[in-house]
């Protein structure tokens, strides 16, 4: 059975304040779980029905409590339960610039939504992209609907919370990377050169990538409309942006 | 000054039952409002500051009501209120296979997610694509947040509901597209050919394009990993899929 105290600390997970003080996360769902358990995160506590079975090959160091359908859902953040929860310890990633050399990188400005980043941390996850860095105000990818819409992709990718600008002055003296950047008006994506390395600047759901940070790409980049509309959308969604952009730097460097 | 009725029309707008009684639906946002007060969409009643401004060029013949800032997000449904919002009478949209003659439309069989959906209408508008077309189980589009996820684009693109199945037969019977569908195997769509016309179906968030549907596609198509984790994620978010899919369609016949 889980103690009140149990309880408290896994509804707190919703604050970031809580979040920070006890170093954990809550992420629910099996797929989640069991790929965050695979990828050697630490689950302090793990709450189960007695359907849900451990990953194959992993022994777990964890307070496991079984309870039923009923208790889980009482304690569950989502409208649709899953058959387990667990909370995890925050994991220590070292930011290392040599480690993005050659290979491509995502940087968020100030993404607010908690669906567009779990969104893009999966398809960073699809595309083989290893590190997202984000600025100070970037939504925190702990939060639980951001581990809940990365569907386990969390487990495989590293985000990192940085001084923008000075991250990307680093980033550029150390790497000498393109820093390609998507804005409503730039190079069409499809006919524009794209390295197989360098940084992709996606900005903020409403107002896009701030100047200061837009004053450091060396590239910008857009999506064309194919729309004849006079009246046609402005923009994509960010991570729907983002998703193309990802696949043509992927297809035009592997096709 | 808006009466209780007014109030309790606009709130009953989440709900299905109550849009189909009164053929309304809510919109809010000064983007969304003026985009579908510009394609002629009627608004028997209209809420906004001061601050908000008709589209150029429009006679209104709609009731509207000024109220203040602290008054409008009262009744406003949105976490951030907006200047205005309006209710519309619901489009009346003839379904007509021959205006989907070579061209590109989207299918969506049995999408859950409003965001998914309003993203995906988006998206459409965004890529010159001018029919959805659904199944009778797919998120209603007139819901509130699937309009307000789609940023206006709902006024420029046209969502049916229809039997998949048989619509599907009819569509292949008349026009002789290809009807192609997103799979975790099939084509890879990158050196697949894909026509400039044809239905691109895609499935369910949880568990894809049912059987019977996926009988009568006649390609199947998927987006290829570049990841090397033996873990990764097993698939992508739908609207990011059909974003990736949709681009690469008109890329590889513009380009």
């Amino acid at each position: 059975m889980l103690s009140k105290n149990q309880k408290k600390l896994i509804a707190s997970m919703t604050q970031k304040k809580q979040r920070t003080r006890s170093q954990l996360f809550l992420a629910e769902g099996e797929k989640c779980v069991n790929d965050l358990l695979s990828a050697n995160f630490i689950a302090p506590l793990l709450v189960h029905t007695e359907s849900w079975t451990p990953p194959p090959g992993i022994v777990l160091s964890t307070t496991l409590v079984e309870v039923t359908k009923e208790e889980l859902s009482k304690i569950s953040l989502l409208k649709t339960p899953q058959n387990v929860l667990a909370l995890f310890q925050q994991p220590l990633i070292n930011l290392n610039n040599n480690a993005m050399e050659n290979k491509i990188s995502i940087a968020l400005d100030g993404i607010q939504d908690p669906g567009n980043m779990g969104t893009i941390i999966r398809l960073a996850d699809w595309f083989g992209i290893e590190n997202i860095i984000c600025s100070m105000d970037t939504v925190d990818w702990l939060n639980p609907k951001v581990v809940q819409a990365t569907m386990g992709a969390m487990a495989r990718v590293k985000v990192h919370y940085v001084e923008l600008q000075d991250f990307l002055q680093t980033y550029q003296a150390t790497t000498g990377h393109q820093i390609y950047g998507a804005f409503l008006e730039g190079e069409d994506i499809y006919t524009s050169k794209l390295n197989s390395e360098g940084m992709i600047v996606m900005g903020n759901e409403g107002n896009g990538v701030r100047k200061e940070v837009a004053d450091l790409v060396t590239k910008k980049i857009t999506i064309p409309s194919f729309s004849s509309h006079k009246n046609r959308s402005e923009s994509l969604n960010v991570a729907t942006a983002t998703a193309i952009i990802c696949g043509e730097f992927r297809r035009s460097n592997n096709y």
